[in-house]
């Protein structure tokens, strides 16, 4: 780390400002033969900055305690946040400070998401379902893989 | 206005955190016969939202304290702060809630220019080129017509 450790602590509601800016919260559910159901839910939370802006990156991380900061792509960096028990922090710290602008309704359908995923109901055919349809309702475009593939709707013709 | 007076006033770190991510520092330097110098100086701060955030802009020009909600393009709308007296309320927000990005060099130079337009330094031919400069340091693709124009290039090897 180095030099961006010796700047001042990022206030929170200042994180809290930013992220409704710059922040996105995002499920995707992939196929993966190697699983049990053959889907996998992937939930991530991600800060995408220009390189020039790493150190925020590094600074938010502290404030959030989890994520790392790796290429996004070509010269942008991001701060990633993946694994349950990191994306439960976001959760509470988005829950302590609330998002202002109407990224906390995507912020709400990702924090039911994660309840989901601590209660195990990704792992069950229903609760799968339930998730991709969540993740349908977020960031629109690509989520919608499992909900429309062929052998999805073949299962629910059952 | 209407309902969205009703919501909480924005916290002002918020904003800063907000305008770290979203907001635009500008300064153009525009043709126009009608002035003295045949330029026009034009600075402006900007933040641009889809329209679903609309509230958020009237929110923001409340604790701003300045700017006007326009519609920015398509389906996209913008707080736009121009004129020289509500942009010296807005140096001042950020000269007293300080950015966190390098968008807070953008600010510094803008801040500059809005400094020597107080002493109307844009109204002579050394003040306009030195903000012309400025401003090419600055979001970098438009702001080099005034310093390109043949006619400054003419005016110069005088």
């Amino acid at each position: 780390m180095g030099a961006e450790n010796q700047q001042e602590r990022l206030d929170k509601k200042w994180v809290v400002g930013f992220v409704d800016g710059e922040g996105c919260f995002h499920v995707s559910v992939n196929k993966m033969d190697c699983m049990k159901l053959g889907w996998q839910v992937l939930p991530e939370f991600r800060i995408v900055q220009h390189e020039r802006d790493e150190s925020v990156l590094y600074r938010l991380k502290e404030v959030l305690d989890c994520g790392n900061v790796v290429v996004n792509h070509g010269d942008r960096k991001e701060l990633r946040v993946r694994g349950i028990e990191d994306l439960n922090k976001i959760v509470k710290f988005f829950e302590a400070h609330e998002l202002q602008t109407t990224k906390k309704d995507n912020f709400n359908l990702f924090a039911k998401v994660i309840s989901m995923m601590n209660k195990g109901q990704h792992l069950t055919e229903h609760g799968l379902k339930e998730i991709a349809k969540i993740a349908s309702l977020m960031n629109r475009q690509v989520r919608r893989k499992y909900l429309e593939s062929s052998e999805t709707i073949r299962q629910t013709r059952k």
